[in-house]
């Protein structure tokens, strides 16, 4: 999507042809800085250090770190070993794990001075299928909201999100905010209610940039807000990402999620998630039950980044010294407060037989 | 309650028997600062600016501004332009009304020189009566906390809160933590989920900083996890406070509170306001409807003070520059999800006859 009128992609090849571009999301909202990545350790240290995050970003950038080690040595040990490298990085991200598989698929059966082209050519591809996914989850989303959006005559169709799942995350396009591009560049008035997403306040800090960045209307509200914004008629739909998605249909993402699906149920306003059917975990049924739920580092919630005044960021503490904090990254919200889900192949009642019907290979 | 293992009130008078000591609340939870106030300016100041904020101990710290300012003028005169300055630091706070009231009316009467032993005597009753309210709140609320822990064996019950309705909006005590306190006090294990409380922040910096003090066991979190921490069985019971109740009631308290009431409604959890009488509007009935929802600055969204490394009390901002925000102050939480409303009289059921059966004569 467009950053100061430009399009722009989160991962990119350099003029070079060979060298890596990345945006480096620890600087959003306050900077917009492109890192230049020259070898596989600086790959597996810019998905380490959280530069690029999103699972399908850390896939894409994964496969051209690869692609960067195979260049210095193209052998089996070191391709094995650079894979192994870049794994570690985020162990429990299942876009790179696949990512991984599949570059080493296309490349051992090679010839040590085919893989270095191969690599690059793969890498691509994977980057283009991840744009393409996500512009049609939009266009799926794009009907919905279209016929929405009739209703309001020339009113804007307000959307509420929860934290990013926009094209910061992804190559291009984004999941849950791939349909709003897509109706605002067709010309849709549309207006976005973006939950700051506390902890890590991914919501101020990349969404609000995002849709800054390519035009789009919006009004950045707490986490707090949303069901007094749905019990007023503020909020006609929602839409957020998945994290993980169960063969019933329930819903993991970002903490919080949950409280706005009932929110929405509570005032009646459709209530979707958006997500490419590597999303779906076919093999577990109760969300609630059997996903485990990360806790991450409790001084994310004591403590907060931020732009100081003379244009330093800065880390400070919101909380006694020494409180206590908890930290779940992720909620689950029940297939039956779901009114549906928008994936590349359509949208699918939030049911076991819905997604069947949508994905009878999987 | 305890501060530094000392007991501590929010305001009280200096050992000099005139001037009034109160706790410079901007500065927590990092710092513990006594303000003291010699004139009617500084106490109006201290309201405005909320070193003193909480709807019973503005309306106190009034009461002793009015004593103040009889002590440099007892005129009619100056009564009454005294009172007029004070009411309009914070216009729609309904106790400062109430308070300015019942000491106008106290000391109009009088000659001016009997004027300052008698405010001082009243702005001290007004001060007992809201520590009295708040402990018989907080025995009412024991005896349920009581029965519920009884089935915890000897495990902690675990009691989430939202905002801050603990002492320091109070004179002691507080509404939804009097409770929390006295089973504390009394030896019961209990352990209280803080919730942040985005955009101002008041549960990490004034809940955790009382609980911490008075050494009650609680760890904070953001305001997106306890939909999760509800599904997994990790709240016992919630306890709130109230900004305004309607007759049938609908509980009026600080922005998010209706989704925890949601959250907990979904998973079974009791949910409970604490609140004394004086919140009760009886003229109004459906608080959605009725209740206009005040809006603070969109700053507050996209800024946020905290304390430097080096000890600074900074503001960072944590959005783009530029960013529209939209900060709702309060949200309706309609009686429909309430367990019951803790008041100084006794625990009602959550409607009109509830309610009027507590107080049967307003």
């Amino acid at each position: 999507m467009k950053v100061n009128g430009q399009p722009c992609r989160t991962i990119r090849l350099h003029a070079d042809g060979w060298s890596v571009e990345i945006i480096d999301q620890r600087q959003l909202p306050h900077q917009f800085a492109v890192l230049r990545l020259e070898t596989v350790e600086e790959a597996a240290e810019a998905i380490r250090n959280m530069s690029v995050r999103g699972a399908p970003l850390i896939g894409a950038a994964a496969a051209y770190g690869l692609c960067l080690g195979l260049r210095q040595d193209p052998s089996d040990k070191a391709l094995r070993l650079n894979a192994e490298t870049l794994l570690k990085t985020r162990p429990t991200a299942v876009n790179l794990r696949w990512a991984m598989n599949e570059m080493s698929k296309t490349l051992l059966p090679l010839a040590p001075e085919q893989r270095t082209a191969a690599a690059y050519r793969r890498a691509a591809e994977i980057c283009e299928a991840d744009v393409e996914t996500n512009r049609q989850i939009g266009e799926h989303g794009l009907k919905l909201i279209e016929k929405m959006a009739l209703k309001k005559k020339s009113k804007p169709l307000h959307i509420l999100t929860h934290c990013n799942a926009g094209w910061l995350a992804c190559v291009d396009w984004g999941t849950a905010l791939s349909p709003v591009y897509l109706a605002h560049d067709a010309g849709i008035p549309i207006h976005v209610w973006v939950d700051e997403t506390r902890p890590r306040n991914q919501g101020a800090s990349l969404t609000a940039w995002e849709l800054k960045n390519h035009g789009v209307p919006h009004t950045l509200i707490a986490d707090n807000a949303g069901g007094h914004l749905m019990q007023h008629g503020m909020v006609d739909l929602c839409i957020v990402g998945a994290d993980r998605v169960t063969a019933q249909g329930d819903v993991c993402n970002k903490i919080g999620t949950y409280l706005k699906a009932l929110a929405a149920h509570d005032n009646g306003v459709p209530f979707y998630a958006a997500f490419p059917a590597s999303t779906i975990d076919w093999k577990i049924a109760d969300g609630i039950k059997e996903i485990p739920i990360e806790q991450r580092d409790p001084r994310e919630v004591t403590h907060l980044r931020g732009l100081t005044p003379d244009n330093t960021l800065i880390e400070v503490a919101v909380a006694p010294e020494g409180t206590a904090a908890a930290n779940y990254g992720f909620d689950v919200t029940p297939a039956r407060l779901i009114s549906g889900l928008i994936t590349e192949a359509s949208i699918a009642p939030a049911s076991a037989d819905g997604l069947r019907g949508l994905f009878p290979q999987s």
